[in-house]
């Protein structure tokens, strides 16, 4: 069983590349950390295999974590403090795994890199 | 003690976005899991801080990877599988820490937001 992470990143946000970069991120390592230790570990020998992706706004963003959850899937969706580019309590991305490929992809496939 | 990390980018890679997003994800996963637990479990707690900085190319990589370890602070330094956009074995990027925000603003402060 491959395993991967994917991030799901809020295109319409247009984020400056660093500050997307920091919340991605966050939601990696948030979904990271709420994952089963066995599936961190296997993923983490295999090179940490992970991909972002753009979801057009906040609905989309909702819509896949709802879809993600349903499936079984581990999700991190990750709201910003605001402190610096963005409005307070702004939801910016989520990420989904580490989990099967299979799995993930099932859901995500239709969803272009960011 | 207030807790952050620190993720420092290659400025001369000129990643495209997503890409510089997943690079900086594994860097931040692997200086979290690399790290204390509880140091984890505080900073997670407190927010989970962290942002992303630039460095001017391999060289400065690396300078600051060494000054890091040598400050006994936990470090990742991410080399690309290269799968895609850049050469196999590239390294693209690092984090520092979770860690004491004076600790690492001492080793990295002179770095501009990515």
């Amino acid at each position: 069983m491959a395993l991967k992470q994917v991030i799901l990143i809020r295109a319409d946000l247009k984020l400056p590349k660093g500050k997307m970069a920091a919340q991605a991120a966050h939601a990696s390592v948030e979904a990271t950390l709420r994952s089963d230790k066995e599936k961190v570990k296997e993923w983490r020998n295999n090179g940490q295999g992970k991909i972002a992706l753009k979801v057009a706004d906040r609905n989309e963003l909702y819509k896949y974590n709802q879809l993600a959850k349903d499936a079984g899937l581990t999700t991190a969706l990750i709201t910003d403090a605001g402190r610096t580019v963005i409005a307070p309590g702004t939801e910016t991305c989520m990420a989904i795994g580490p989990d099967d490929e299979d799995k993930i992809d099932g859901i995500t496939s239709e969803l272009k890199l960011m």
